[in-house]
């Protein structure tokens, strides 16, 4: 009796996430392309803010652009996982310039895919890591609200060694 | 002498790089939003026959939706990096669904980003992966053209044991 209750509670539990999952991905929305613009307006100045940090470490032109609520969700290392709040976020980029030492190029630029929200930058890079050839793709995710940058989400599409 | 030679060509290289990075970045473009609803209603189309493959293995579906010169693009393992052509890339999807087994679920979906010729899914995901516990986040960028899928481009926002 235990077992078919276990079996109908993860049942039930399954069909609610796919639910959830259906509705989440339903998005029957005209596109406000007056947004969208503004969203790659400013998606592009803070990208160039971006590499001018990760470049040669002046990461303030790029921390203004941040809100104060700001988050990173970052794949791996010291950083892995959400890091919370404009303070913590600022030491995030600091770690990361330094581990490249004004090495990081970007060698092309794949897409940039923007909405009225979201603005995601997919990027073959290479660089110098703490002495070690690194070569990479990213996807860069970023949330635009107003005039500012609201999350970074960063995805890795190698092994660091290819790109 | 040679040495002022080799500085002076890397300079320009680098600058080289530089300019062509930032030619790559301007997209001073109108939005056409008939083409982006478009590419959004392929591209959620082909999502639903995705999640049908991985979960079930029956990709005909999804593999209809590909053209002949589908690309794939992917992180790690054995499918590291490029998969060029349809034969080859329903090879990778076949494997995929047989690693976890029936049991990928998408416990949310973070973003969908669409514009004209592109579509980002941003995932947290959960599966069962050769037997072992999985958890990843991904981000899931498809070239779409006419009314099929043209790329898919895959990027790890985790390490697989947490989303």
């Amino acid at each position: 009796m235990m077992k078919i209750k276990l079996v109908l509670a993860t049942a039930i539990a399954c069909f609610c996430l796919n639910l959830q999952a259906i509705a989440q991905t339903k998005k029957p929305k005209k596109i406000d392309a007056k947004k969208v613009a503004k969203t790659m307006d400013v998606g592009m100045k803070g990208y160039e803010h971006f590499l001018k940090g990760i470049n040669t470490g002046e990461w303030q032109p790029f921390f203004e652009m941040m809100t104060d609520d700001f988050t990173v969700f970052f794949p791996r290392g010291e950083f892995q996982g959400e890091t919370k709040g404009k303070e913590k976020a600022m030491k995030f980029f600091k770690f990361v310039s330094g581990t490249f030492d004004k090495s990081f190029k970007v060698v092309e630029v794949l897409r940039i895919t923007a909405n009225e929200t979201t603005i995601i930058f997919e990027l073959r890079d290479e660089a110098v890591l703490r002495g070690n050839p690194y070569k990479n793709r990213v996807a860069l995710s970023w949330d635009i609200r107003d005039d500012k940058i609201a999350a970074y989400r960063e995805y890795f599409g190698s092994d660091g060694k290819s790109n």
